[in-house]
């Protein structure tokens, strides 16, 4: 599988998302060139503040290899990480993270905070801005429905 | 109940965690003058990156209260939030954090980062350093003991 196809089935997940009245955000985790979690948000469905695609995608990526470390892992999120997220990257050692869409009201990868530039004790790989017109596209869609 | 017996209460959840070869963590949800969650860390247990004892009392006061607003509500924590966490914090608009010790490694209230000085859409009042010597005893017992 080549990276856009982790992306697309990322894409995927936000657009269940979208179906289910949920802020369209997915991600998916790969080891070894395989999606081994994939989760979008579901908040508003669960009522739990931290039912974010990338924490619910780590939790379980964790489930499956049995274990907190994912310094072998790289995340794929159609959207710039919050400050919860990224701190949940670094607290689980992903190895890499590729995003979508920025997210200029919370992005915690450049747009609002830079976590990397902190001396936490772990630096995940960060690329951003992959497909992102498509992540974006998804989230401005859904926001003008919602109008 | 006074302030000192919900971080007493904390400090409970947090020796609990280190009965469990857990880094001795506790946190308890306050609304109304009652604990309506509370948690230690479990991520050994578990293998669950995200398992700080903040995390897993927001999840568990969500649940209780049937959605993601905990603006009424106070989290007191014998450790300073990590990343996560107080982005976790944040994002259940959790309306107040009293923490104990501070965490030099990875404080996100003013150790390493202070998350509040950014502009996110959610800004807790924050209280440090309050029974912190027990909150620090516990955790450098704990370093000693594992040695």
């Amino acid at each position: 599988m080549i990276i856009d196809e982790y992306m697309q089935k990322a894409l995927y997940e936000a657009q269940q998302a979208a179906a289910e009245g949920e802020i369209p955000v997915g991600a998916v985790v790969v080891k070894d060139g395989e999606i081994i979690a994939s989760a979008h948000n579901n908040r508003e469905q669960t009522g739990d503040a931290t039912g974010h695609a990338e924490l619910i995608a780590i939790r379980e990526a964790c489930k499956v290899l049995g274990g907190w470390h994912l310094e072998k892992c790289t995340l794929y999120v159609t959207l710039e990480p919050c400050p919860m997220c990224m701190g949940a990257i670094i607290n689980s050692r992903m190895g890499e993270v590729v995003y979508g869409a920025k997210d200029a009201k919370a992005g915690a990868c450049e747009s609002v905070i830079n976590m990397c530039a902190y001396p936490l004790n772990h630096k995940p790989k960060v690329t951003g801005g992959f497909m992102s017109e498509e992540c974006a596209k998804l989230l401005s869609n859904f926001f003008t429905n919602k109008r």
